[in-house]
């Protein structure tokens, strides 16, 4: 597809097309949607975007997306607050609290660490986590990072920063701070033969004791 | 995925979930790709949509999309003005130019007869080809529809109203007017024994002389 009638339609698709996986052909077809509606309806569709970028808020805690300078999250006092859950991004903290088995708090990194897409440590919010764990309050750290070789550099590097730091580590030493990782293992509901070889062979390394 | 963070992000998830074939999670992944580009890019997204709607212009004579009150087809002196190929929408007209075997102008009827969708001959651009045709310099109309039972019907509707009209059927008595359909039949490179029976049905009953 080329040669479009219009250049405004042709700068819509380019647009459009920008988004990671909407195709040319798939944009001109949205494009053409949006078209179809009333003025007011494509202006709430591009309003929504910008006044997202230009009013959006990251909670001053936990760097999660909010409407609020402190997020819902880490204002509330049913919340505890002594247990920090470190995940990539927003979509993790919706997934775990969808989950409905976590009653802590988050700390959003907005990124891992990636030598191979240039993002360090500085790029994310790891600075501010171990500023929040100096507070004090902090008596576990729970690393839900994607089980990636990323993932596990993030986990590796904010375990070290923390045992670096003297008075984390003799917290660590008492007991009084743990630094716990996400269980891995054989998803819920799968076959064994269907598991990959990594998963199952550390499942059987990391069991755990039966409980009945 | 329930519970947005931030209802700022909830609207636009909302809204580029309102796109044909885009899911809430995809939604929420491609919102979250604009937030992290810079405001004027997200501007420029936002803009592209707006722009097009309220400064598009169809082209008088032919209706399809275009930045000018005549459009470049329509307004070219290289192009057969005599023939007119009937079709749905832009995208029919942008496919059809890309096969590069055309060089006759186009009516973009905007949509096909559909009584199950509530789109009737009044809905799309049908009076305006009368109107066109009326003029007398055509000699041709395509009708290049989709080969579906709407595409037939709409096919048929455009056919009996230039029929019914007296001085267009007695220029069709004379061949002075022709009406014409795309061919049908089975697809170049496919084998038979894959092409459904209505298709291969009709290729056999409309076959053509053989031209060596």
């Amino acid at each position: 597809m080329s040669d479009y009638p219009s250049i405004l339609l042709e700068q819509a698709v380019n647009q459009m097309a920008s988004l990671p996986g909407v195709g040319k052909r798939t944009a001109l077809r949205l494009v053409l949607h949006l078209l179809r509606r009333s003025d007011a309806e494509v202006e709430a569709f591009s309003g929504a975007f910008t006044r997202l970028k230009s009013d959006v808020i990251y909670c001053r805690e936990c760097h999660n997306i909010s409407d609020t300078e402190i997020c819902p999250i880490c204002a509330s006092t049913r919340r505890d607050h002594t247990t920090i859950c470190v995940v990539e991004n927003v979509q993790d903290v919706m997934s775990i609290e969808n989950t409905g088995q976590y009653n802590g708090v988050y700390h959003v990194l907005g990124g891992i660490i990636s030598p191979m897409e240039g993002i360090g440590p500085k790029d994310i919010e790891i600075d501010s986590l171990i500023e929040r764990v100096s507070k004090g309050e902090t008596k576990e750290i729970i690393l839900a990072l994607p089980t990636t070789m990323e993932g596990d550099t993030t986990n590796f590097y904010i375990y070290r920063r923390i045992q670096n730091t003297d008075r984390f580590a003799d917290r660590i030493q008492t007991g009084e701070l743990r630094i716990s990782q996400i269980a891995r293992g054989v998803a819920v509901g799968n076959q064994l033969e269907y598991t990959d070889e990594i998963t199952l062979g550390r499942s059987i390394v990391n069991r755990t004791d039966f409980k009945a």
